[in-house]
Parts: C-alpha cells; structure tokens; sequence
C-alpha cells in the first residue's frame, strides 16, 4: 500500500508561480525604500519604545539586474501558533532562494514552535526533507507551538541560541501577536548591536493580520475556501431535502473576516457578523428575533429550511452576554468554596441568580439550560468560564427554537422548524493549500530571503497586487512596527499589532449587508464545490471574494 | 454578481464518459439475458409474491449494431430519500438517451419524491432545465421524500398516475426500500397487464446496496471522498498541533461502509466498525477500553494526539445499549403517565433504575449524564428513543475519558488527554459528484433508457467492471428480485433487499484489520486532499479502495 495519496504526491510536483522579478536569477536582487503609509499616531511611544527599528520605510522589491556575489546565509525559521496552509511553502520557498543566493546556504527549522528556540531544538532543512511537505497543509514539518517569546530574559536567550547556531537571521511565521514579538526581538537585537535580522511572515487563517501592505494573511485562503465548499454542500441538502436548518458555527474568534467571506462564498439566509453585533450593542434576544423573523418570513413561502452562518466568537460580543461572563468570573472567584459546597445545579443556579447584578441575572435566566450548565461547569484551570468551549450554535438553536414558540402561540408562525448544527474550523487549517497560498507562501519564503540577505531586520514580507495575475504581484517588505499601535494589555500600556477587523464600512461588508435581505428570504444558495488545483485559470487561481472586493478592480 | 460559482458554470460542460457500447448509436442497442448469481434460497416464497416478474434473468447490455427504429417513449423519473451525489445525472442521462432514441420521447419529474407520484406533481424536464444541473450535486431538480409506495392503495394510485400521463415507464432513484417498493410495483403493474414498466436505479451514500452484479450504490465514492478530505485535513491537524484526540463520527446507520472506506483511505489511529462489534457482541466497556489503549499506548511515545472514526449506528449494534433502548421504549411506553409525574431528571433517573432489568440498570448507571438525559428526553412522537440524536461521538469521548482517569489513578496512563468532536454526514451528500459519480450516474440514465425501450421490468440498473476504465464498464439490467430475501417486518414475514453489510470476510475489512494495530500505534495518515474534477487521471478518476479491493486486480 501506498503512504501518500495520489493528490499529495502529484501536488509535490507542483512549481508555485512566482512575481516577475522574483523568478528569474535574485542574485542581483535589491530593493526602494518608499514612503508608504499614513503617520502613525502612535509614533512618538513607538519610537521610544523600538529606537532602533522605529520609522524605517516600506522597501518595494525590484530586479536591479546587477549579479553582485551572495555569502552563504544561516537562516532560522519557527511556525507559530494555529495551523495555516501553506506554512511549508513559505520554508521551501526560503529553502529554493537561499540555495539559489548561495548553494551553501543553511535552513534550520526549529521544532515546535518558539519554545523551540528557547530550548534550541531545531533539524536541518535538507532538500530530501523539503521535497516530501512542497504544496502540502499543515506545519507538521516542523510543528508549532503557543509559547510566546516576550520577555527580556527570553530575549537573551534567544540570542545566545541563534549566535550559538551563528544564524544571519530568523524568519518568524505567525499571527499577529508572534509579529509584535518577531518586532521586539529584533529591536532586542538590533539594541546588542547583533547583525541578526528578525523577519516575520503574516500567518492566520482568521484574516484579521492584514493592513494596506498586507493584503491577506497566508492560509485564509484555502480554510475560507473549505469552509465554503462545506457550507454549499449544505446548503444544497438543505435545498433538496426541504426540512432542515443548518446552523454552522465558523472558526475565528475575534474577527468575523471567515463567516464574511463565506457569506459572500454561498449566500446563506442569515450571517451574524460579529463586528456589527458589537457596533450596535446587539443584545442576544435582538440576534435570535432577527434570525426567527428569517424563519417566520421564509415558512411564509413554504420553505421550512435554510442555513445560518455563526462566527465563533461571538458571544463574547454582544455586551449583556460579555458582562454575564465577567461577573461569574469574579462571582466565582470570590467564593470559590461557597460555591464548591452547592452540589446540585438547581442550587448552584439560585445562588448564582441571588448574587448576579439585576441585567446579568436576567441574561442568565433567559439562556437555555445546558449552556446555563456549560458556564458553571466548564472552567479552566483559573476558574474562568471557557468560551470557546460554549456551543453557540446550539444556543442559538435553543433560543430561536424558543422564539418560534412564542411565535407560534401568536399565531405569527405556521411553520415545522427542525435543526441541525455543525462547526467548521478544523476542517480547514490543514487543507492542501489552494495554488492562491501555494503560490503566496512560497513567494513569501523568497522575499525573506531578499531582506534578509539586505541585512533588513524588523520587516514583514508582503506582497501587494495579490488580487491581480502571480507574475503581477509586487513584493516588499513592511516594518512590522508601522502596523502596531498601543493597547492596554494586563493593565499595561504595550505595543501591539492591531488585529484587522471586519470593516463595516468596507466594500466585502457592504456587498453583503446589501444583499442579505434579498439572500434571507429568496434562496440564492451558491455551491463552490471542493477547491481544484487543476483545471482552468479561473476554477483554480481565483482569489478570495474579500480581496476582489478590497483590492480588485 | 454571478449567480454560480465558477466551478458549477465549467462542471456543467463536462461530458460524462459513457461504457463502449452506449457511447455510439444507441438506437440499435440489445441485450443478452444472462444466467447468473446463485439459486434464491427464499426463490419459492418470492415466486409466489412476484408470480409474474420473479425468476428473471439478469442481461447485459450489448451494441447489437442493428439501426431499429424506436418509437418515442414516455418516461417518469422520481428520487427517493436521502441526497446522493450523481441524481442529477441519472436524470441527464436519461434525458440525452431518450431524446437520443426518438427526439420526440419525454421525460417527467415528480416532484418531493414518491408523494409526487401519488399526488400527481411533476415537471417536465426540459433540454434548458436539465443543462442547469448537469453533474452538480443535490436533489434540487426535482427534489426528493421518503413516503414509501407500498400499499395496494398506492400501488392503484400510481397506475392510475402513470396511465393518465401515459408513461411507459417509471425510473425510481433509491436505496434498498425503494428498490423493493419498485419490484412490488413492477410486479403490481405486470399482474394487471400493464406495459409500464418500473426501473430502480441504487442510490445510497451509506454503500449498502450491492452484490456481485450492482457494484456499488451511486454517491458513496463521492462522499466517501468528501469525508475523507475532511478526516485528513482533521488528521494533519492532530498531527501538526500534537494536542487533540479527535472523534469523528460518520454518517451510515446499519452499516460501516463509510468508516470502512475512510479508514482505508485516511488511516486514522482507530475505527470502530458496527458489524465487527456485533459480531463480536462487544460491550461498550471494552469498545471504550480499546480505544483507551489506543490513546494510553500512543502517550507512551509521547504522542497525545489522535484521530478515532466511529459509524453513526454504532450504538444500536452493541447489544446491552440495543436491549437498554428497547427497555426504555417499552418501560416509558407502558407507564406514560406515571413517568410524566416525575419532574426532574434525578427523579426520572431514579424510578428507570428501579424498574430496568439488572443488566440495563447498570448499562444506564454507566453512561455519561448527558446521555441518560438524551436517552430520556429526545423521543420522537410515538414515545421512542431517537437513536440518530444521541451524540455517540461525545459519549465515547466522556466515557474514554472517565476510562483514562482511572488508568491514571492506576499510573497506567501519564499522558494528557484533550478532545474534540466532529459528526460528518450533510457535508457530504450532496457534493459535485466526482468523476466517477458522474460518469456511472449517467451510464445508468442511458441503461434505463435501454431497459424500457426492450421493455424489461423490475429490473435495477447495473454496470460491472467498475474498477475498470469506463470504456471497459459492462453495463446490464438486473432482476431486482435476485437481490430480495424474506424478513420479518412488523410481525409479518415480507419481502425485501438485504442490506449489504461489511463482510468480516471480504478484502476492504480484513485489508484494513490487518493494518489498524500499526496505524493504531504508529502515525500512519493519508492526506487525500479535496476531490479533484480536471487533472492527472490517477488524481481525478479513481474509484473507492473499497471498490478496487472487491473489484479490483
């Protein structure tokens, strides 16, 4: 029996396209630096904070057609975070550039993530290794991890780790909590006077890492597009079967970048947008009466089915639920052994009603009982309450179901309601990726190689133009500090990547809130089928609808 | 904005391949009736319920090369429950053969399934309404139900149906049942003169519906590989982050075909396979035991990841759960009443344990609460338990996990255990159809065209050699009673076709057993990727392991 499938091994075979000037000899490669971007108003504790990396300008790669002679480079790379495909395209594109620079070049990939440098575990990149993970999902090439590097003495060791191992420099892929981090470590080294550059490639499937020069996180791509595929088959069933509403729950919790884009993928009758749930206050019952008016409206036309889209954080926006959680936690953490005594949920439930603030108590009293049983029971380790383990689907399900019972009592709704729920998020962090982040990836693994070997320390890779053909593409690079600003984190002020939210002013948002009535009501389900990597231009190179709509023509 | 998805416009062209001898002119197509399968053991009782159509011979279909002219031949066409990949081209095939017969032959399509028939609903497909659906996925076209024909009533009912559109003949598009309900009516019309003749074609993602002449049920290769996709990607995931054990549980309520298929095609670290267990007449415990192993000896190796595949019916098939069950049904049955007096779960709780028996006392006793709640709440209208709603994936995991604990307080297990669930079904049934799908749903269009117009009935479409490049595939018409047993139905002895279960004996599962010790313990995953329609033959036209396994060289 084979080990690979027949998909993985011909997909190794597969060359990623790459921009022009990045696919001919990058020997004679360099680079303009470009004014680009707006002041940042936040410059002036930026500055202090990163004096030495602070106010450096955005370089446009270009092909100076000089062969200038390239030293041999030592280059350190380390996954960070949640998977992403095309993670091991980003490395076999920095493997084929710094062999192409110099054949002597080295890759080391440190293993499981940057608690990987810190314990300076690491394996060799060799071609035989690389050939076996080209075009494939995952990061299991070299795993990952969550550890974050971010203090001074992490910093300390980091540098001993990357001069024992006499490394030019380290390519950080990750999200952007792991770039804040990719920025100080550099300012850090760039502060001891260490020649090592810090470079860090934007990763997240959540699509909420991403600016004007960053037009598009790797891996949002394929995972947005596999949840398409999934939520059109669905939808289909939910069309041929006339008797089922799908309620599907989408990976990414502070941004509602998936379930958009996935709106805008397959036209579902209702998409909750996280992002404007919290910019009108949105309470939870105003979410669910909407959802229940789609379902009233729809039975009118005898169509007793339809989908749902749910972003997977969003509880955490509507403000009466947020509130709720908080004072549990408090309530909880205040009393712990009061509480512990209350054997029984109906008792553990009155005294947590008695002590709740009046708004909260009401919030938990309208919520169904086993989600009421999920925020007493499933706490972590520090006592808080788990919201990512909360089923917000089904809750949604419970109090819509709710809601048509009264609707019905009225005599407002005639229909049959029956439901199913899903939750997609898995299913797509280690997609093969799509030839889009294939391509993406391993363009971003070559423009590392160029900063670094232009001794460039602090930047992102980016490329701009992603909506237009490959060879089309412009690559640069970004100080990474021209995306943060500062953000109160554990009651300090810290600099911080500002996580890119869903715009409800931008085009992606406003083509669908324009739409969504229309969609609510008249089935205009769109099946985009399983992403191909073969076949003709626009089946399998098109990319996203958000980027189309954000940076196409 | 477009109304397809790029995928759905070019699937539309795609021409599906056609066995030798339906590629050319058709008009001149015969057959050869056939003797095969062996001697009915129940052929005397069947003889006397199908007086007329029993004892047919299966035929194959052959290019008799004559140019007969035929006449235009009216045609009903209905589908029958849950949505398979490839209806829709059963329905383009029947289209493009008739017209291809006599441009003035017509085709009818009942509407929600058998209930069109017996309500007389139906549209004409036309050349414009068929080109809108070729090989896409779904029933929508002209949507499907589950009323079952049955009854002498219904019987009359569709005769007068069909008389009053004048068909000739009636396609029925189903699993096992629907196939019986279309030998009864076959045997309905012929014991009453009647020259309609009924034609199944087998449908059924679940793969149930075989034998050594109908290979395989159509929309099982396509969603089998659609959960395959899904399992791998999960896999890679595990794989990768190096924290989860996931569990997914996999459409298919009597028999394991599905997690048998993807087990072969994914290698997941453990699949419970129904008919093993039942075989085996396996406890819960020790299937919980088993997979406890599993994970315990994985965490040796410092591997505290996994993926474990379980078949949606799998409860049903452990016999203290299945006699728990029906304990229940009939306990709350009888005491309707009373049980409805008791208002809490404690109290329900309390008086089922009293009046189980011994043995279903302590398997109620055993379970998760959540469960015991499930198994008491959830019940349809006739007071039942509704098994299809019981989370099995989420009892496994409580159950492992209480398991692990113990092996912990032990010092058996040091390791950590996290999990996630996951249920794959809806993902799945109404996908693009893959090449295959597409390719044999048509042929079997063209093949019902070829039985009607040589007036055969009770016959089900058939191709074998499926493992075989389409030109080779060796298309025919079998008895539908060849396939038919006697089995007790409500207290009454009735004919109906087998469910074709996992054979312990046949290749795909002693391939799979042989293996799953190693896969069990070593991390062995496939990545089979997405279903690919354009591309390398080997990447796009390849048939189920199952299928080469029974079928193949």
């Amino acid at each position: 029996m084979e080990n690979y499938s027949v998909l993985d091994k011909v997909r190794k075979q597969y060359n990623p396209k790459l921009p022009g000037c990045l696919s001919g000899n990058i020997s004679g490669i360099g680079y303009d630096a470009v004014e680009k971007g707006e002041e940042n108003p936040e410059s002036g504790k930026l500055k202090q904070l990163l004096p030495v990396t602070f106010g450096k300008k955005y370089v446009k790669i270009t092909n100076k057609n000089t062969s200038r002679e390239n030293k041999p480079l030592s280059v350190g790379v380390v996954l960070s975070g949640g998977q992403a495909p095309g993670g091991h395209n980003v490395i076999a594109g920095l493997f084929d550039s710094l062999n192409k620079i110099n054949p002597k070049s080295t890759l080391t990939g440190f293993l499981g993530g940057p608690s990987g440098i810190l314990d300076n575990k690491a394996v060799a990149i060799t071609k035989e290794l690389i050939d076996k993970y080209r075009n494939t999902g995952g990061f299991d090439l070299i795993g990952s991890g969550r550890t974050k590097i971010e203090t001074e003495e992490q910093f300390e060791k980091s540098l001993q780790v990357c001069r024992e191992r006499k490394l030019d420099a380290l390519v950080i892929i990750g999200g952007d909590d792991s770039n804040t981090n990719a920025a100080l470590l550099a300012e850090f080294f760039a502060s001891k006077k260490e020649s090592i550059s810090v470079i860090g490639v934007p990763k997240t499937i959540d699509g909420d890492l991403k600016c004007d020069l960053i037009e598009a996180s790797f891996g949002f791509d394929t995972a947005v597009k596999t949840y398409s595929e999934l939520i059109g088959n669905i939808e289909r069933d939910s069309k041929s079967a006339g008797k089922y509403w799908h309620f599907i729950k989408l990976m990414g919790r502070s941004a509602s970048h998936i379930a958009l884009e996935c709106a805008l993928q397959t036209r579902p009758n209702w998409t909750v947008i996280s992002e404007e749930v919290q910019k009108k206050s949105q309470s939870l019952e105003s979410i669910i009466n909407e959802i229940a008016s789609v379902i009233v409206n729809r039975s009118k036309n005898n169509e007793n089915y339809g989908v749902v889209l749910i972003p997977e954080g969003l509880i955490e926006f509507i403000p009466e639920v947020g509130s709720l959680i908080k004072e549990i936690n408090k309530l909880l953490g205040d009393n712990e052994q009061q509480f512990a005594s209350l054997l029984t949920f109906e008792k553990q439930s009155e005294w947590l009603t008695k002590n709740l603030s009046g708004i909260s108590s009401k919030v938990f009293a309208s919520l169904p009982k086993n989600i009421q049983e999920q925020l007493l029971m499933d706490r972590d380790p520090h006592g808080n309450v788990q919201v990512s383990k909360i089923e917000t689907e089904k809750l949604v399900i419970l109090m819509v179901e709710k809601r048509l019972k009264e609707l019905k009592a009225d005599g407002t709704y005639k229909g049959k309601f029956s439901s199913q729920n899903h939750f997609f998020g898995y299913e797509g962090r280690c997609a093969f990726p799509s030839n889009f982040d294939a391509d993406y990836c391993y363009s971003l693994g070559f423009i590392a190689t160029v900063l670094i070997s232009e001794r460039l320390t602090g930047y992102m890779t980016s490329i701009t133009g992603l909506s237009k053909p490959v060879s089309e593409w412009v690559p640069g690079g970004v100080p990474i500090s021209m995306l943060m600003t500062m953000e109160e984190r554990k009651g300090k002020m810290k600099p911080v990547i500002k996580k890119a939210l869903v715009e409800l002013e931008g085009t992606p948002f406003k083509t669908f809130a324009a739409k969504r009535d229309e969609w609510a009501l008249k089935t205009s389900y769109i099946y985009p089928g399983a992403i191909q990597y073969f076949g003709p231009d626009e089946v399998c190179n098109a990319p996203t609808i958000t980027l189309m709509l954000e940076k196409g023509k």
